[in-house]
């Protein structure tokens, strides 16, 4: 079945303790080329049926509704998974 | 700055309890197109300087290593985002 891919992340003007925390974790490793970490989550909304622009708009719906806190979060990406 | 984006998913094989509690409230929403969620992360290394090949084996070997759990998650794509 078609799969949707919800891409969420926090607000660009928002600390992300959670980020830092890896950040740090990345910087002890020793040499690396990262300067910074952020973490957002990714959905993947199994379609019963087609993949189509009726599917995606309700994904795009469900994104700004459910799935992400406008207050916190940006939806960064909704498109259907290359299979 | 250029960012990596990593995105890690848990194993299709593994139960998904955030994901399944996802499904469910979708599912009470009402009718809609969707028959499962899961959910994974979705990290952003910033990159100091190019995002060259050197810069993507050390995000891939970081994926693998302290961004994903190897025992119930897979690393789904290290990729240069599109700025």
């Amino acid at each position: 079945m078609p799969v949707i891919v919800v891409e969420v992340m926090p607000k660009a003007e928002l600390l992300d303790p959670a980020g830092k925390a890896v950040a740090g974790a990345v910087a002890r490793l020793g040499s690396t080329p990262f300067t910074g970490v952020r973490i957002g989550k990714r959905f993947e909304l199994t379609v019963d049926g087609e993949a189509d622009a009726a599917a995606l708009s309700a994904a795009r719906e469900l994104a700004e509704s459910l799935l992400s806190n406008s207050v916190i979060e940006d939806v960064v990406s909704v498109k259907v998974a290359a299979e």
